[in-house]
């Protein structure tokens, strides 16, 4: 197809096609004519792909770029979750001070104690970190066991999710779906959060 | 204080802060000379609080914006969480067309059969269809129970959030505490999932 219908299907506009040519985030057509190109529909797949990690999951094109290297370096798939992870938690660096290296500390001791295996260095650990240290600003309650409902909720929902990857039969298409699993679930999750809390803040009748 | 020492407590650098004072964000100190303000610990709360939802919740500044004003206007509770569900939730209109009105009638099916509370217009509807949308179009399993294990999580969760609430004896702080709840734990939620994920995958011993 040429590039008007790859717009037309994907529904994104030519500009913005070209746009992720020229970063590399889509792989170019086959050329027919000195200003012309076919696409396939692995086109339309990839810009999908990347609409939906730009539009659902809000990011940027470097962290798009991220997760498209890995989906294509054909990895294991525990190294794509952690390429699609690192693609999300773009923290920047703790604060090189006592009061973070202790948040870290206790997170990490909170972890350990869970037995959860994860990376020394996986960037999730510095965002709960840094929840502790804004938690501990506020003058909330500092202890990391504050996240305990929730790591237990996480827990539950990951074995699940991993469940279903081991079962699905579709190979190739098996690590796109832990890129889009982690991204789209992870808005999804927050949205439902959110529902949840509107309608049990509401059955209190504190919306009266 | 002066604005020196405001920052060193705060760990903002004073022309952040002065940003902040210009947009209104933080309220101006007592003016102690042409050029001069002091401040006070409802400052530093405040510039705490601001940090907290920009760096961890990773709100701009429009979304603070909106938070602080729910918070400021001593509304109800309820309407609070709703303000900064607004200010989380800052996802563009869906597509005008029949696959994106599809996918928000099936949003809306899947939580009138839980009995959910919810706005008709509450943004974290919309958040989930354009989930539904970018599963499908990625060819991926498009029906709203797809959520419902991401539901029953989020339902629990919630549940335990608003007794919190309502258990605290600090009525001023509450207002604080929903904010803070809603935007922080989002975030450790998510990295929570990432860090449950990679536990489970490694365990599934795909990582070696």
């Amino acid at each position: 197809m040429r590039v008007a219908e790859l717009s037309r299907r994907s529904g994104v506009p030519v500009p913005t096609i070209k746009f992720y040519l020229r970063e590399g985030l889509l792989p170019p057509g086959e050329r027919t004519a000195p200003n012309q190109a076919r696409y396939g529909p692995q086109h339309l797949r990839r810009l999908r792909l990347i609409r939906a990690l730009v539009e659902v999951g809000g990011l940027g094109v470097e962290a798009v770029r991220t997760v498209l290297a890995a989906v294509d370096a054909d990895l294991p798939q525990h190294e794509v979750l952690g390429a699609a992870h690192r693609a999300l938690s773009a923290t920047p660096a703790l604060p090189d001070d006592e009061a973070a290296a202790a948040a870290l500390a206790d997170v990490d001791r909170f972890l350990a104690e869970r037995g959860w295996q994860v990376a020394p260095d996986a960037p999730s650990r510095r965002d709960l970190a840094r929840v502790l240290l804004a938690l501990r600003g506020l003058g909330r309650r500092a202890d990391a066991e504050v996240f305990a409902a929730y790591a237990d909720a996480a827990d539950a929902l990951a074995a699940r999710e991993l469940d279903a990857l081991a079962d699905a039969d579709d190979a190739a298409g098996a690590v796109e779906r832990v890129v889009v699993g982690t991204v789209l679930f992870e808005t999804a999750l927050a949205a439902l959060r959110r529902l949840a809390q509107e309608h049990h803040s509401a059955r209190r009748g504190n919306g009266v």
